[in-house]
Formats: C-alpha cells, sequence, structure tokens
C-alpha cells in the first residue's frame, strides 16, 4: 500500500518540518521569542483567508493559499534572508534556487513541478496572486514590528522611515489599503519614537 | 481608508498570532522543542497539499485547507487538550466552544459565521473534507512522535500500541491509505521498542 510515490511524499513532509527551525527577524506579538517561518506562513495564509477582499484586481484565493504556503520552504537549505541585508539579498535568488532544486524534487515529478511553479510566481510577483500574496507578506511583519514596538527589527537594525517604505512600497501593487495600513503603521511608529524619520 | 471591518479583521489577525505560544504535546522532527499549534497548522496544510490524492471520497482541497488552518484557533483560550487526556477532554468541548464564541467574534460577523462553519464542521467530521482533515491530523503526530522516538508522547506517557490505535482509528474514515501509513509506523515504534505493546 506504501508505494514509492507515497514513500517520497512522506519523506518530503517530514523534510520540511525543519521549516519550523527557520528564524526571522520579527518577533511574535507576546515578544517572548523570534518568530519561525513555519508559523509565519500559517499566519500569512490567515491574513490571506481574512483580508482577500482588498486584493487590488480579482485574485484565486486557492492559489494564494498554496502560495503563501509553499513560498519560505527554500529557507530549510538557503535561511532566512533580512529583508533589509542588502550583501544577503544579492546572494539570496541563487542560494534559493540551489534549495529549490534539492527540497521539491523530493517530491513526485508532477508535485514537484505543481510546487516549484507556485514559489517561481511568488518569486516573480507578476501575476495578481503574487502581488497580492507579496502585500501580505509586507503586511505581516510589519503589524508584529509595531506590536513589539522596543524589539522590533527597526529598533535592532537602527532603520528609518524612507530605508523602510522605499522597501515595501512594491506591495501597493496587490493591496492599495494594505499599503495604507502598512505606511499608517510606520507613520505611527514614527510619531511613538520607535522608527526613526 | 482604515474603517471600522478593517481594524477588526486587523485585530483578529493579531489576537491569533497567539496560537504561536500554544504548546503541544509533540516535539519538532528536530527534537530541539515541543511543536507549537501554529507551525502544527501550517505543516497540516501542507500535509493536506501533498496527500490530498488518498482521501478516501472526493474532498474540495480549498475547503481542507482553510479547515486546518483554523482548526486550532480556539486553543488561543482553551489551550492544547493533550489527546489522551481523558478528563481533559471531558470539558474541552465546552472550553473550545466558549474560545470560539470569543475569538471568532473579533470578526466582522459574515467572517465570523464563515470561520466559525469551518472548525465546527471540522469538529463535528461528518463531511469528507473533515474527515480528510482529521486523517492528516493524526497522521502528523504519528510521523512526528516516530522521527523523535526516545523523545515521544508514546514514551513520556508510557502509551501503548492498543490505546493509541483505538484512539486514532476514526482517521480511516477519511483516508485508508493515511491509517495504513499510521498503523505501519505505530507497529515500527512497536518493534523499535518505543511503544508498549
Amino acid at each position: 500500500m506504501i508505494n514509492g510515490r507515497l514513500t517520497q511524499q512522506i519523506q518530503f513532509i517530514l523534510e520540511i518540518d525543519k521549516l519550523k527551525t527557520i528564524l526571522r527577524q520579527t518577533r511574535i506579538t507576546t515578544n517572548e521569542r523570534y518568530e519561525n517561518s513555519a508559523e509565519h506562513s500559517w499566519h500569512l495564509a490567515m491574513l490571506a483567508l481574512v483580508l482577500h477582499e482588498y486584493a487590488n484586481e480579482p485574485i484565486d484565493l486557492f492559489r494564494v493559499l498554496k502560495m503563501v504556503l509553499v513560498h519560505d520552504i527554500v529557507e530549510i537549505d538557503a535561511g532566512d534572508t533580512f529583508f533589509f541585508d542588502t550583501s544577503g539579498n544579492g546572494t539570496k535568488a541563487a542560494r534559493e534556487q540551489q534549495a529549490a532544486d534539492r527540497l521539491f524534487s523530493l517530491l513526485p515529478a508532477d508535485q514537484q513541478a505543481e510546487l516549484r511553479a507556485l514559489w517561481e510566481e511568488f518569486e516573480a510577483r507578476e501575476t495578481a496572486d503574487a502581488k497580492f500574496a507579496a502585500a501580505v507578506d509586507r503586511v505581516a511583519p510589519t503589524l508584529l514590528n509595531y506590536a513589539n514596538r522596543e524589539a522590533s527589527s527597526w529598533q535592532r537594525h537602527h532603520l528609518t522611515f524612507d530605508t523602510v517604505i522605499a522597501r515595501i512600497e512594491y506591495m501597493r501593487e496587490g493591496s492599495e489599503t494594505l499599503w495604507e495600513v502598512a505606511k499608517m503603521t510606520l507613520e505611527q511608529a514614527v510619531a511613538d519614537g520607535y522608527l526613526g524619520q
């Protein structure tokens, strides 16, 4: 009953469990520890589910859910590259392509093709689904950082409003509303003294 | 732009972040710590995505994904009730209903109704979608426990094969194949000496 296909699928399931050990720069709202990329992916899926009405264009929520569920799996090999780490982001694409080669190839060919295509689409940010997924992927850490003002990555990395806003502005391609939420949150963080001008 | 509806939705998003602090009895595959219910929910969604071909009946994967994403949110108030805790399971339903009242009511009425209905459907385990969601919810901890044989909840709680198998047998209503996987895994754990007969 447990044939080669099912064995491959279970090996993939066990391998991606390691995403629970990849830490991000963001802390969870209770501020007790850093967030990991597996629980972040769950949170993004919930954001997509609750906020999809704010997509600029019609989206396919089913596809967006699948996309955010798989979007960080490559970090198991490539690690989480901090969004504001300029040198790390220079090598990110190559490291993540290698990771995708290894990780998705654990799956049977048909599923490897499906999941890899979803990840590539997320990275390319050209479709309405990918643009909306990118918007939730940017608004989530903004909200968590604001919830942890003093321990935010803004504070730890001495970021400024101008740096952050320039880096996340592409999210408005996916959702003008979520972009407004992020911008107002950053403005409030400046007013509160937790983010430089 | 940020009206009452959006404010409610963001408050819900921030509130459910607490699911990342709810610990389960299962440890992650690297055995460095207990698993939390948010990353578990992500892992289940990935299991559903990769293993849906093994559902006994035709299922709607989109609905199953939404169901597993929301299935543990009530634990934010009710805590994770260990699957083999007889007294805890006696009060579980009432505690979780109260939790559902508070948590889902943070949302606008239409979304409150949608998400609560998905959770109720998961709990009732009567539809094909809910039966399959229950099957992945049982096979996941079985695989993680086997990956952590010595630190498994089987060992820590001195569980036996008969106790575990009787408690998870309902999963075969959702997937005979995943039930076979769970049963073979438990049999192997007995053979390896990590689960009593």
